[in-house]
């Protein structure tokens, strides 16, 4: 294994050290492992705080900034953050209109949570919560019950954000949230595994000629393993897969995510692909993202997140955001 | 090899085509393989144009828009544009005020981009350039004659697009980035080669526990071959080599940035390390880029980035910019 770490043992705390050092408009608590927002608490503005494991950046921390998180806890690399830095985190953000945590659907994620609200409530913050589970692949897996939340979870954390910073009161706030996460859906592809540091091995095997459909973004088992084949050809699995589910039409909001070691350029040529694949089903990606957003360390491979817009969504999006990760129109 | 793609053949092409389709800021010439701003030309602006080989995305195409490049011409990957591509590209942002023309220091580079010159001025388009070659790792590559030029490209193309903004004539924004670039050092390591469609294998072989220090960007040999170690002791190597090319003082602008394959996480563990090698000389990173903006396909490693400041350079950089690539505070 070649990582460029200090040590398996301090990746994330090193990371977070070069995250306090290359934005100054984030407070980064060392101690608790919470990535701030400089100005939290905003007083009067829903504190919007989300978190999981490392490995998936920019998500979450790179998402925290004017527009979008308040802040994000960052759980060590793949494995859920613990209740206290939640704690801490909703402590540090509550401005007295309550908090929204952003929960993606892991079972570790959805426990650790829990806990954290139920001991913020003691401490008289409000706090409501959005779970994403917006990948379709599958419905049970190795870290959750139901469906996995992967790639909606941007767009929950930009739309809901965005209203929070409106002033809106956390019920709108959770219910616009629950809004983006029901009309999204996701699909993920792995070309190869990742490799977690303190594994120091891939997290599965795949041969030469083979890929893995339905990935999560833990290196997970997915759905199915087929043959390797055209960009055409997997992107049409992938939104078969999304399509199914929930049938497109109309405007859409489309993110095509590079798991961490995919070029640029493929992720180009696969965003062409779902852009002519919409077309054809009547739908339009009239917002996009094309990068890495939402990864799995160094894995190559891609997730296509869609969401069905309506109106508030499309403004929601477009409002200002101010993020490391995600940065427009202020 | 896999790869997402539909043939090694249509790599530029389907990715020009995703470009086009996720980006309505831009106008993509299929054609002519050019990318430009949607509002090019703009009358009394001089006219910014890069480009070169495919593969390093975001570099060029990523980097039209307001307040950086007019066009971008890519080459097939790894590969310079053809002479007719920089033409078609420099007359459809002549707006009067004439054409920059930023090329990165690589033989075939240079010369289309010089017989695109020539041509230019045979049409009455007013031409200058600027040559980047901030590559400290090496003289003479098997691409170049001199130094390489590789992350300031984007420094050069950031700050003179800046200046083209506000209305200066070509003799300045020529200047200044002949400024960007004489200021500006970089050092690239490698942890792995990286794979051209077209060849279906690697670059060159790299053990297990082996990296290359002073890689370009096309997976060219660099300077040295040594074992693998901690990112500190890298950060330090890479360092020591531009500090000894160039002494840093004062306010730097810094980009870590990822060669396609590497996780963000570890870019940032990389720019802690940076940073702290800049305050231990009595230079700060007052201004910074963490992620992947001058990449080499799947390569994993990084190049680091330094330029020195003004505060003229500072207030350019700040300014607004609205491309693909990078955006901020319009």
């Amino acid at each position: 294994m070649k990582k460029l770490i200090n040590g398996v043992d301090t990746v994330v705390i090193d990371a977070l050290r070069g995250m306090a050092a290359a934005h100054p408009s984030l407070r980064v608590d060392l101690d608790n492992k919470v990535i701030f927002r400089r100005d939290a608490p905003r007083r009067g503005k829903v504190g919007l705080v989300s978190g999981g494991g490392s490995g998936h950046e920019p998500l979450h921390g790179g998402f925290v900034g004017y527009g979008m998180l308040d802040a994000a806890c960052p759980g060590e690399v793949f494995t859920s953050p613990v209740p206290d830095q939640v704690i801490e985190a909703s402590k540090g953000v509550d401005g007295g209109a309550g908090v929204l945590h952003i929960v993606k659907n892991y079972t570790g994620d959805v426990l650790n949570f829990e806990m954290a609200a139920e001991l913020c409530a003691d401490e008289s913050i409000e706090v409501a919560s959005v779970l994403v589970n917006d990948d379709v692949a599958v419905r049970d897996s190795l870290y959750t019950a139901g469906r996995r939340g992967t790639g909606a979870t941007l767009f929950v954390e930009k739309i809901a954000g965005a209203l929070a910073e409106t002033g809106a009161p956390l019920a709108d706030v959770a219910r616009i949230g629950r809004e983006v996460n029901e009309r999204s859906r996701s699909f993920g592809v792995a070309l190869t595994p990742c490799t977690v540091p303190a594994a120091g091995k891939p997290t599965f095997e795949l041969g030469d000629t083979e890929i893995e459909l339905g990935i999560g973004i833990h290196g997970e088992p997915g759905r199915t393993r087929t043959s390797h084949r055209d960009a055409r050809e997997i992107v049409r699995l992938a939104m078969d897969a999304i399509y199914d589910d929930l049938p497109l039409s109309g405007e859409t909001l489309v993110l095509v995510n590079g798991m961490g070691g995919t070029p640029l350029m493929e992720l180009y040529i696969l965003f062409a692909e779902v852009s002519a694949y919409l077309h054809e089903k009547g739908a339009t990606a009239v917002r996009s993202l094309v990068g890495n957003y939402v990864t799995s360390l160094d894995m190559q491979g891609f997730s296509v997140t869609v969401c069905r817009l309506t109106d508030e969504l499309t403004r929601l999006w477009d409002a200002p955001v101010e993020t490391p990760g995600l940065r427009w129109g202020r």
